[in-house]
Parts: C-alpha cells; sequence; structure tokens
C-alpha cells in the first residue's frame, strides 16, 4: 500500500489576500521570535510559498515586512481604541481595554516584539508608527472627555496612563497573564480615574472632567464599588485634612 | 602684528579620565542628535583627540561606544534613586524625583535618544541596560515601601508609574520644560499616591502599605495639600457611595 503526501489545497489569490496572508505569517513568527531572528525564508515556508513571491510582495525585504507587520498590527490596534461616546466613561474604557487586551493576548509575544521595539531592526520610522498608535489612543480618550482643548496636564495624564498601560500589558505577558484579563482591565480603569482625581486636584479643567464624568457613574457600577472599597483605606488620614 | 592661534591646553590624562572624557563627547553628541547620526570622527572632533585614539578605546567602533555611553548614562541614573530611609515617604519620592529629573533637565535630547530607543543602533543589549534602570528604580521604592515580598499588584502599580515618569519626562522634553520641574515633581508624587491607594482598594498589602506610608505624612505636608484639594472634586459624588 501506498500512502499519498498531503498535497496543499491551492487557490488563486488576490494581490490583497496574498499581502494580507505574508502578513500574517509575518507577524505569527514575530509572535514567537525577536524580529531580527526572522528571516524571509521563514515567512516563506510558514506561509507555504516561495521565497521569490514573499521578495515580490516585499521588494524592500525583511525591513519592508516588518513596518507592513508592524503598520497591520497598529491599524488593528487604532480600532481597538473606537468606542460610541454613550454611557458612563468607565464602561467606555471597559469596552476599548476589553478589546485591547484581546490584541495583546492574541499576539503575545509579537506584541512585545512589535510594539516594545529592542529590535535591530527598529527605525525612525516604526518608532513613529508606534507613537501614532499611542496619540490615536490619547485623541480617542480626549474626545470621550469632551474636552475641546484639552490642557497641558490633562493631556500629559491621558498619556502617563496610556504608557503605563502599555507597561502594564509587557509585564501581564511576562507574568504569566496573571491577573485575568477582565480583572486587569478593571482595575486599569480604576488607575485611569485615580490618575485624573489626583490631577483634578491641581487643574481646573481636570476637576471640570472628573465632577461630569462621576456624575455620569452609578453606585452600582466600577466607581461606586471603587470609592467603598478605597473610603475604609484612606479612612485613618484624617489626621491630613 | 601677528596673533598667535590659540593652542590647546595640552596634558595627559589617565586611561580612565580619556575613556570618561570620550563618553562624555558622545553623550553631548547624542544629546543634540540621533545615535545613528553620530560617528566616531564626531565623538573625535568634539572631544578634540584623534579618530584612532576613540577606535584605541573602543574597539567595537559605535555601537561599543554607545553601549558604553549608555551604561554610563544609567549608572548615573541609578545614583539618583538612591535615597535613605527616612522620613516620610512622599519626601524621599521628592527627593530621588529632583535627582532624576535634573539628570532629564540636563541630558535633555540625550535622554530621548539613549532612554527611549527609536534608533537603529538599538539591540537587545542597550534593551536590557534601559530595563535594569527601570527594575533598579522599582527596587528602590519596594524597599522604601518596607515591603519584604511585593506582591505582583504591588510590583505592577510601582512599574507603571515608573513608566509612566518616564512618559512624562519625554512628553516635559517635548513641550519646552512646561511645568516648572518642582511642580512636574510634586504631581508625579501625587500621581504615585493616587495610583497606590486606587490598588489598596483591591490588595491588602498595598493597603497595609498606604496605611502606615499615610501615617507618616502631615496635614502641613505634601499629602495634606493634596487631600485638601482632592476633596472639593470628589464631594459631589456621594451618590456613589
Amino acid at each position: 500500500m501506498t500512502s499519498q503526501a498531503p498535497t496543499r489545497a491551492y487557490r488563486r489569490l488576490s494581490v490583497e489576500e496574498r499581502r494580507s496572508q505574508l502578513l500574517d505569517a509575518a507577524l505569527s513568527l514575530f509572535a514567537v521570535r525577536a524580529p531580527e531572528e526572522v528571516s524571509l525564508d521563514d515567512v516563506a515556508e510558514t506561509a507555504g510559498v516561495s521565497r521569490p513571491l514573499v521578495y515580490r510582495y516585499f521588494p524592500g525585504g525583511k525591513q519592508q515586512l516588518y513596518e507592513a507587520a508592524l503598520r497591520s498590527a497598529a491599524d488593528e490596534l487604532e480600532h481597538c481604541f473606537a468606542e460610541p461616546p454613550e454611557g458612563p466613561l468607565t464602561l467606555r474604557l471597559s469596552n476599548a481595554l476589553d478589546r485591547y487586551l484581546a490584541f495583546v493576548d492574541q499576539h503575545d509575544a509579537g506584541f512585545s516584539a512589535l510594539l516594545q521595539g529592542g529590535s535591530v531592526i527598529e527605525t525612525s520610522r516604526t518608532t513613529a508608527i508606534v507613537d501614532g498608535v499611542r496619540r490615536a489612543a490619547a485623541e480617542h480618550i480626549l474626545t470621550h472627555l469632551e474636552v475641546a482643548e484639552p490642557g497641558p496636564r490633562l493631556r500629559m495624564t491621558v498619556r502617563m496612563w496610556i504608557t503605563a498601560v502599555e507597561a502594564a500589558s509587557l509585564i501581564w505577558l511576562d507574568e504569566e497573564k496573571e491577573p485575568p484579563l477582565d480583572e486587569l482591565r478593571d482595575w486599569l480603569v480604576e488607575q485611569f480615574v485615580a490618575c485624573l482625581v489626583a490631577t483634578a486636584g491641581r487643574d481646573a479643567q481636570s476637576a471640570s472632567v472628573v465632577t461630569a464624568a462621576l456624575a455620569m457613574e452609578s453606585a452600582d457600577g466600577p466607581m461606586g464599588a471603587l470609592a467603598r472599597r478605597v473610603l475604609p483605606v484612606v479612612s485613618g488620614a484624617a489626621h491630613l485634612l
């Protein structure tokens, strides 16, 4: 008896489908290896295509492929932030974080490799792509805060929190994905509110934002829970007043 | 009348002095240009020495010089964090931040170039140096919090704040060094306390840390001021309780 080797199901892909197939293959490799350890041969093998075909789509070689993969990941990330301007702010932030953290969870080490840099392939162009994602996230948040002209303190607070979320994501991947995603998400929302409240102590614009935001929250929502959990912790500090 | 060209004051430097002179020259160049735009010729010219001499000290060329400059900056940064374990925590944090922010102020664009990466010279080794600084900062803070075995939430909170401080420093450099340094420092301290208090709502260890820390603070100190400024902002949120 002769056993037949399985033949690859073959179908003609459009240019866009082929490009997207190659980017998926590249992203899956970047997810488990540092970019400098991924060759075009590897991408060709993973995608089940010839090396010349990879070069036809990415004539600039690895650098071009890496940038295209990063651009594709950045687009996907920016989609995470889109959220309708309805309901309590903490709910909107939760929804956006859910999508963002799902992306982190799915891309795993590739998220670190792509967004953290630390690669010989990194250039000012790739840095600009990553910074673009951060800026887009900040713009989305500021839009939800309904501030026409956000001042420097409010902007800095938002941007600091975004960096902190990135750091938390990398630590979370590093620490075997603990705590569970929904707990991490709720905690990140609480951190945002805490940072904003502290800034509100120094900045009238942030104070208005906090006042308006808290008015939309309810006792049985996340802010009610936070308030009830935090009050006992600070109740012993009456000597500060 | 003939005017004499000024002659370079010449003195024999020890190996250590020469090395340090070359690193200073490199750092001053990295402060105004991206690392990939700094050549060994530039370093030789800035230091007023011959190119072969630069190569004698850094036979590995630009990569070695860059790593040595980064290592030297990292050592200097780590020195900023050393603070005796005395007095209120906010005062200790203020003192460490004063030194750190003075470093940022002094090295300016070089701080971004060296610590932010985004350079073709960046490798896993330089990333490790920068991560080492972040880890050292976290260790210092955890020591001051007097926690023998910090749990994941407390560690994550501290590391998130350190990343946020880094982000704030880069934004501060970007925004023409506004607000003034002492205001930025006080605000960063307040952000730390706010993050820690929010975490304390979910984590018993962090709650003990907050309780112990607040007990050391006084009404006329920064925490008293923060409490009095924040209370009016949240006083309208009684519906959450």
